[in-house]
């Protein structure tokens, strides 16, 4: 669980001029998480950390990312676009997609990403439309060899990667097709906090890249161990140690370069939650206060600015500023005004004694939280604000209007 | 489950002009089910449907059903801005939110709209904010008495409306601010298929309505008897029939009024699914087959489309245009391109063997299907289609391009 970077008379001052709800990203705690990914791998030559756009699609996030050496691991055409316009191109794109549209392929060509194909049939598909680059990677799936978890699912059952047989194949038509380079690729679960997981992904990884080098002669240039890395989001859970990890991948990886299993490769990784999960508050006022069957806290924000708990029933922790020294001898529901009942952020919390005006910050939610916001119920997704280090606070996303609601009818 | 009202052929036309994925509502059956409902409970003098905007927030669509008489179910600024667009006001709309914020009820009272408060402490909150209305309804929520479902929740763990006791004290309070007329208002559940449940409605309703008006001396203008009529999404499902539900209702009505346990009221609904959910179809092409564990069938929608199967678990019947006499001796996993493993619009379902460039239609997803889609990954909302009487298709809405993502961004 992250720590409140941010006082209640900052964020008073704040209202005063934009209304909540708004999320609060702190640049300070995103860059270094960045470094100490990159520093624990650090041993690795060509080591590259790619930020999964899709947790938190802000470019002044980006940005940041990008001054910090990270890559972008992109999944569609808006993805793309946004690297772009913060200048990440090349090969500090990963295209990692699924089900592809040809103009995405067309794109991702055109900008020099790194493409990862998701199947075999992509290949001719990707030939066809765009034309095979130079460098090609390919997504493993285990199958019933891992477990996975309820958000990714079961790999047997996940529409993601290839198998065994069919990755062995693809790596010989493309070498076949003239593709010179390569490189490997999984994901298999997320939310992990276990230093085992990664460790576990470099181990199947660099045995089935062994595999395939003996089967069809490619030769690794590096293999993105994929991301899943977990947070901390109750007071009682641990962080993952990033140092142990990365200590874990490399005995695993320097016992397979000293055994002559493959020759040194360059790992990659793919994190979006570690990287702003935790530096990320969405920020809220409670509206109103009511006691029916239960006691519920009604906040002006809903599950419209944060989706996790009504979709995976995710904990999310709440500090309401200037309470924290109060006990929590409240139980609660916290609650959104969407008109679906699953509109909940919290149920049954236990919190101090709640009034309207309080300000409510939820952590953790700087990765998957804006991002998933949708408007059902005419509801409207709301700003994003950097903490500078300095403690300045700037606006890198207006709130929606009831205008922007309105864009693709015409009256 | 409703059946395609249009061809491939018509839809091949379409495709030319406008990619899919792309939603069609069907004029006439909206009109239809409209007039079913109105037709049914035409022995109630005064009876009124307000259709529930969430469901499907088109204003062509809220047209349509203003000219069958039809009132707006609203819960949200941007959803009464709609209705005042197309010119529902004044007693034609319903203001029924939650948790709701000062300027929505100011906004509700310059329309006219009739408002119905969720809590007791809204009336003061009201009043401060807006002015107490001469037309005050509120929203009785049964507890542990009624059982509810999974997606509005069982009762006595749901946010919505007040306990018994509260009612009958706010009826007395809101008599004594001078209020005049008075309406009275359930929801327990949603996507009801027995005759019975709207018939409980009425039953609790009316003899709640009874002991009100004992204990405070309030006569009732209306009984708001909610919606939750649900529709049939699999084939060996069957539809309600209105016309026993409206008999049913009928029966304890005219008991109520026969033995004096209340004057004559006007009856209200506040159905969405019902009259939009079976006439609206989520229309996408097949753009990838896969195979490895499982047999994938990979789409140009996604879950930014229709959430409801990733959500809810909710079944949506698939049509294959031009297939539909084929054997359905395949099994396949039908998913989306977006980059979580719960993008998936069916898991195991049987259809006739599949190729890309198929068309693919999803029935009855006319209700909280557009309007739930969210913009995560990069994901793009779709245009909306309505399909007249005589067989023309209008764009309702058009389709989100990438500058409608990057809009609260500033470049």
């Amino acid at each position: 669980m992250s720590k409140v970077p941010f006082t209640k008379t900052q964020i008073a001052e704040l209202i005063k001029k934009y209304p909540t709800p708004f999320y609060i990203y702190e640049e300070a705690g995103i860059r270094q998480a960045t470094n100490d990914l990159a520093r624990s791998f650090s041993w690795n030559k060509g080591f590259k950390q790619y930020f999964a756009v899709k947790a938190t699609p802000n470019p002044s996030i980006l940005e940041i990312l990008k001054e910090e050496g990270s890559g972008a691991d992109c999944s569609s055409l808006p993805e793309l676009l946004l690297s772009k316009k913060v200048g990440i191109t090349g090969e500090n794109i990963m295209f990692t997609s699924n089900d592809t549209p040809a103009e995405e392929f067309v794109k991702a060509r055109e900008l020099g990403a790194i493409i990862n194909l998701d199947d075999i049939r992509h290949i001719e598909f990707l030939e066809k439309n765009a034309g095979l680059p130079e460098l090609l990677s390919f997504r493993y799936n285990p199958g019933t060899s891992r477990k996975g978890n309820a958000i990714i699912g079961n790999p047997a059952e996940a529409k993601f990667g290839m198998t065994r047989e069919q990755i062995l194949e693809s790596y010989a038509i493309a070498r076949k097709k003239g593709v010179k380079r390569f490189g490997l690729h999984t994901m298999v679960a997320t939310s992990q906090l276990q230093t085992e997981y990664l460790v576990m992904n470099a181990k199947m990884l660099f045995a089935l890249a062994h595999e395939i080098r003996e089967k069809t002669g490619v030769e690794f240039e590096f293999i993105n161990l994929g991301g899943g890395l977990g947070i901390p989001y109750r007071p009682e859970q641990k962080a993952i140690d990033i140092k142990a990890i990365s200590a874990g991948v490399r005995e695993v990886y320097e016992e397979a370069v000293q055994k002559g299993l493959m020759p040194p490769v360059k790992i990659f990784t793919e994190c979006g939650r570690y990287i702003t999960g935790p530096y990320g508050y969405l920020v809220s006022t409670v509206r109103h206060m009511k006691e029916t069957y239960k006691k519920y806290v009604g906040l002006d924000a809903c599950m419209a600015n944060l989706m996790r708990p009504a979709l995976y029933g995710a904990y999310h922790h709440i500090t309401v500023l200037g309470k924290e020294n109060m006990p929590s001898n409240n139980t609660y529901d916290v609650v959104g005004s969407l008109c679906e009942n699953n509109d909940k952020f919290a149920i049954d919390r236990k919190l101090p004694e709640m009034e309207p005006e309080d300000i409510v910050v939820f952590h953790d939610a700087g990765a998957h939280g804006h991002a998933m916001g949708f408007n059902y119920n005419g509801k409207l997704r709301s700003a994003e604000f950097l903490l500078s280090p300095s403690g300045e606070f700037k606006m890198i996303r207006r709130a929606e209007t009831s205008d922007d609601y309105f864009a693709t009818l015409s009256f």
